[in-house]
């Protein structure tokens, strides 16, 4: 893991990094090392690991929560070099929904196809992130919605650290069978509007999750509008599960 | 207005009290009078103004949101006098349920015949308890599922005062042309595994609210089954647009 800037605002310091060509942010409380829950953020489709709404959401969980957050860009985005085969898919599947191919299914095996290899590769950040005296081996939650919640629930299934996850704007078509191995707690979003993920496909993930623990969040408003009163939620939500 | 008892305990005044012939329960903070935000209970099917979950809710809303609290017993419950009309078609409809009738539009017939009833009877109390010193003209929300869903549906959409509103264990047979007619902030409380109400049935009252602020939680778990979290989440939704 190599440390490639660091700066501090309002009481957050910021760390950029790479680890085995996967490059990475930290941010962590601007106080003395301690070990501290950490959450782990998971970008959407076309964003990457300091898009707005990733560093708001950051900050939030840092400040208010006194957490620990990570995220990394995804294969193909932010600092990534450009990925011929998932290239070459996605410029398929836009050329499919274009020509009036139902988007659903394009979407979800793409998702598939790319937490094959997001799913060690974030093991292995979660990892190097547990050895650093600011963060420590403390436990785990993840937030992550639409691209971040199709390759987060293979993650949260797969990965014990994970105490508590946020998911959402996802379908059941790419993620119901490993949503089913999930047990810890589950908060799960749905934007009863939402006009990339059909509704009863959202529905149905919900349905699918393993966890004895689930609440489902539902809210107006289409993909892009997720009330921000869901980060509030999210980070009482953590604070009960991760405390 | 006359008030039939006056106890105190744990931080609250607790006052009953008969209104043209309606028994209510009155919870305050045990502090001077001043005008405070009121929340208005409705208890479910065969329960009361002062059923346990009514009372535990009660007291929490004014120790924890510091708000005054009211309870009446809806008509052939609690403190009142047997109702031979309602008592007739409950009766037939139990037996109909137990030949194998659909429960769903059963329960939505009957409850749609007590709300003609019990809309201008919470009005008449919402008049009377708001002229009191210990309460005053302030906000008012209104909080009840099952049966207190189906009767607070119609309430909500008639009566102003009311600013927001959890709802929930209830569906759209009964309750969508009013629901629709709700403008202010809800939050729909749905039980994932209701076996009275079916999942169709909530979300389709879910959907028919009229406010452009609505959030549905789904929990998993059957009709008696809340989680206690949804309480304090009340509490803050309500310290959020009363307070």
């Amino acid at each position: 893991m190599r440390f490639t800037s660091r700066t501090s605002s309002d009481g957050v310091i910021e760390q950029t990094f790479t680890l085995g060509g996967i490059p990475g942010a930290l941010w962590t409380p601007d106080r003395p090392p301690a070990t501290r829950p950490l959450i782990l953020l998971g970008h959407g489709g076309g964003r990457h690991k300091k898009s707005p709404d990733i560093l708001a959401r950051a900050h939030r969980f840092v400040t208010e929560g006194g957490f620990a957050v990570a995220a990394v860009d995804v294969p193909g985005h932010g600092d990534r070099p450009t990925d011929e085969e998932l290239d070459r898919i996605a410029t398929a599947n836009q050329a499919r929904i274009a020509a009036g191919a139902d988007p659903a299914p394009l979407i979800a095996g793409f998702q598939a196809l790319v937490a094959r290899r997001t799913v060690p590769e974030w093991q292995a950040v979660l990892d190097a992130v547990q050895r650093l005296d600011r963060v420590g081996a403390g436990p785990v939650g993840y937030w992550g919605v639409s691209l971040g919640c199709g390759l987060g629930v293979p993650f949260v299934a797969a990965e014990p650290r994970v105490r508590a996850a946020v998911l959402g704007l996802g379908g059941a078509l790419s993620s119901a069978g490993a949503a089913a191995r999930i047990t810890v707690p589950v908060r799960f979003l749905l934007q009863w509007d939402d006009e990339r993920v059909p509704r009863a496909q959202g529905l149905a993930l919900f349905d699918a999750f393993g966890a004895a623990e689930k609440t489902l969040h539902a809210n107006p408003g289409g993909h892009g509008e997720l009330p921000p009163g869901e980060t509030e939620d999210s980070l009482r939500f953590f604070a009960r599960h991760l405390g």
